[in-house]
């Protein structure tokens, strides 16, 4: 694609010395060639001196459409740097919903201080938007598309939608709303693009239309778009009154942004504002915010001390027992991982259920058993290779299969439960499941050492 | 949403209970009024008779949608269940491109004999699809597009997409091409309709607009379009001439399979076919494709023994030493994880390349510094709490410093590695960066006791 044929380094560089020479006045013309997501990634990349010049240089409009684009920092660094009339000139060029999103995700505590600078009827639309929960149908939600009336001709209608294609993009599909403003159908634009000039509306239109609640999480809307492969959702109120759309650009965010936050969420990283960058993020953030996991993971992490201390007198006559400790805790972990990994995506894709935990739980059994049984056989022929006798090398393979069992179920249950206390389970199961493995797995391996060696 | 007030299983129920009592006939005005994509969700879920039932009460191009829709395991039984006839009508009102997916990754043994039973044109349409690489833009790409020539004026233009609008539903971005079918220019059909009739389409395209090549990776694609909030992208070969577009959905189921290869690769499971399911996947091909990875870390897993033998007379010698092996490694393991997962991400949104390495292990050998500082403070005082002598209590100290580090350093390195040898990051990584963490970080602890302890 052309876009791609210029890397980001390059266009940084050329821009910084296009500024470099002919200083903010010659920035205009090449920036006018770029695409707003392009520029704000430039703007994420260059120094603050030249941000500030960069959004100078833009139309009002453009500028605002690459300050909704640009990461928490940026967009906060930029907030600072530019006076007050170029904000209010930026935020009333946004759309309310990214205005909206702004406010509260990058400046919060300049929320009441920024919407002050606005005229008033852009600042009620954006309190608007604000009343709704972060992440819902109703923050994603524009209200620029078509409305149209049930009553009117096919060539009526088309009317309309040129006149008011000039307004909003959002004209693939059409909503129909009766007289109280209710939703009663949708157009997709290209059948009444094929109706015949003289049949209404009301005959060609797709009635009873699925919609949304506006405080439906995001993340349904996204699997609802999917799901039936569409390019906009409706949302209504309760009485069926239409709010407005959420488009199919803007559930393609919400799947990328829920997919940062799983694989995050698997090393155990709590996922920060809207797409922080990760040169962008100062150090001691980044610090902060995963200390805090590390320690509870480590305060876990002590009861495999515990465990180990009560079985000292054993670990003492049988020196050869702690060398299998990493190799055994680290296969049951690895086993646990898989286990949560599939489960993980199985509740995400709404397959497995807290009511399937039943039939979960006999199946991950049944591969526990399968697995540790093969991986058994391994440990088996490895131990005695290292010249251990044969009772050791029995005590190793049976906690193998001991272990992998035990790992896949828990590793099946904890997401379940999760997803019953309404955590996430990708971010709670994967971290927890080591440690919970770690500490119960070595009790389980010295006690069948106490058994078979007869400690 | 509408589509979501009734849930599967109720759906399920239904017609199940409608199939007892009516038998196959009555089938037929039930599934009418449900979404192909709710009927593949069903018929994965019925048993085989049913299942055979439902495809036959269908329309075969109904019938065909829900075919490309549903997992390899029921596409692979619905294949062997219906006739050749049957087989035939459905993968003839199959688009070409759903058609060489369900060959290619469904039913690879059976293509020659499928492609068998459809007509000629057909046939061809469906080999020129498979000459394509999987998970390429010219696997993806679908024909079926309006074509503008530049210099048909504003009202022939549109009467062309009122022409075409029957056969195709991919009306909303209009590629103009010249004489010799190289594209020349894009119109999204908002701008044609606001046009005014005698303008000619040269004179309001998107002149030189972006396309990829055919062989261009499909996460490439969903980047570009996610990127630029496109609703297609146009696909081309080298000399320019269009050979297809890639529309908006394809890319979203995009999205979502490697989102879910992401978070199945974080627990070290091989992605499987096509999105299989939890429950349909039979229980001994899970194992199958578990136990290899299992094995591979095992196999490296052993290292861990070797390093403790060699400290034997050390860890006879203390005992206490042995205690908290589990907790260094499982620290060591979870800094990394971290790491690994911050490293991915930003791999894959493109901000960090190998050539960032010095940066990006500057940054993390800082952060692990840091991090391993604060843990280390909590081992210590955890170390004498437990009533360990000091110098026991600074050597569990001090490795936790130095395995944080440690394994913060590698686990920045390793994404950055795998991406150079063009490996996935996310399924290298996160398996490797424990086993590693794990016996390098045994070497560094118990050296750190030998040199502290004087053993």
């Amino acid at each position: 694609m052309r876009g791609g044929e210029e890397s980001e380094p390059v266009r940084e560089e050329r821009i910084a010395s296009v500024y470099q020479a002919q200083g903010a006045a010659g920035l205009g013309p090449l920036l006018a060639q770029m695409h707003p997501a392009d520029l704000a990634d430039v703007v994420e990349r260059v120094e603050p001196e030249l941000k500030q010049a960069m959004l100078r240089a833009l139309a009002p409009a453009t500028g605002a459409e690459v300050l909704a684009e640009t990461n928490t920092d940026t967009t906060r660094q930029l907030l600072g740097l530019l006076g007050p009339s170029e904000v209010s000139s930026l935020l009333h060029h946004m759309s309310p919903e990214d205005a909206a999103q702004l406010l509260d995700e990058d400046v919060p505590e300049r929320q009441q201080e920024l919407l002050g600078l606005l005229a008033e009827e852009k600042a009620a639309a954006v309190r608007l938007r604000l009343a709704y929960p972060p992440r819902t149908a109703g923050r994603l939600m524009t209200r620029r598309f078509v409305r149209l009336e049930p009553h009117l001709s096919a060539e009526q209608a088309l009317f309309q939608v040129r006149q008011q294609a000039r307004e909003t993009e959002n004209v693939h599909v059409l909503y129909v709303v009766d007289e109280e403003d209710r939703l009663v159908g949708v157009v997709p634009l290209r059948v009444l693009l094929t109706a015949p000039d003289g049949q209404r509306v009301a005959d060609f239109m797709e009635p009873e239309p699925e919609s949304v609640r506006p405080e439906v999480d995001q993340e349904e809307v996204a699997q609802r778009v999917m799901q039936y492969d569409l390019l906009s959702v409706p949302v209504t109120e309760e009485a069926g009154r239409l709010l407005g759309i959420v488009t199919v650009d803007d559930v393609m965010d919400v799947l990328v942004q829920e997919a940062t936050e799983d694989v995050l969420a698997f090393g155990s990283v709590p996922s920060g504002a809207k797409d922080e960058g990760y040169f962008s993020t100062p150090i001691l953030r980044t610090v902060r915010r995963r200390v805090g996991w590390l320690l509870v993971l480590f305060v876990t992490g002590t009861l495999t001390v515990n465990v180990l201390e009560r079985f000292a007198s054993e670990l003492d006559s049988v020196v050869a027992l702690s060398f299998f400790i990493p190799l055994l805790i680290g296969t049951g972990g690895n086993t646990g991982a898989q286990t949560v990994s599939t489960m993980v995506r199985g509740i995400a894709t709404g397959e497995v259920q807290l009511r399937d935990a039943g039939r979960v739980l006999l199946r991950e059994v049944g591969g526990g058993l399968l697995l540790g049984g093969l991986l058994a056989l391994a440990a088996l022929a490895f131990a005695l290779m290292l010249g251990n006798p044969m009772p050791l090398a029995l005590v190793v393979a049976l906690s193998v299969v001991a272990v992998c069992t035990w790992s896949n179920s828990i590793g099946a249950l904890i997401p379940l439960l999760a997803q019953r206390l309404r955590l996430d389970p990708a971010l709670v199961s994967a971290p927890l499941i080591t440690t919970l493995v770690d500490a119960t797995g070595l009790t389980i391996y010295l006690l069948i050492a106490r058994a078979i060696l007869h400690l």
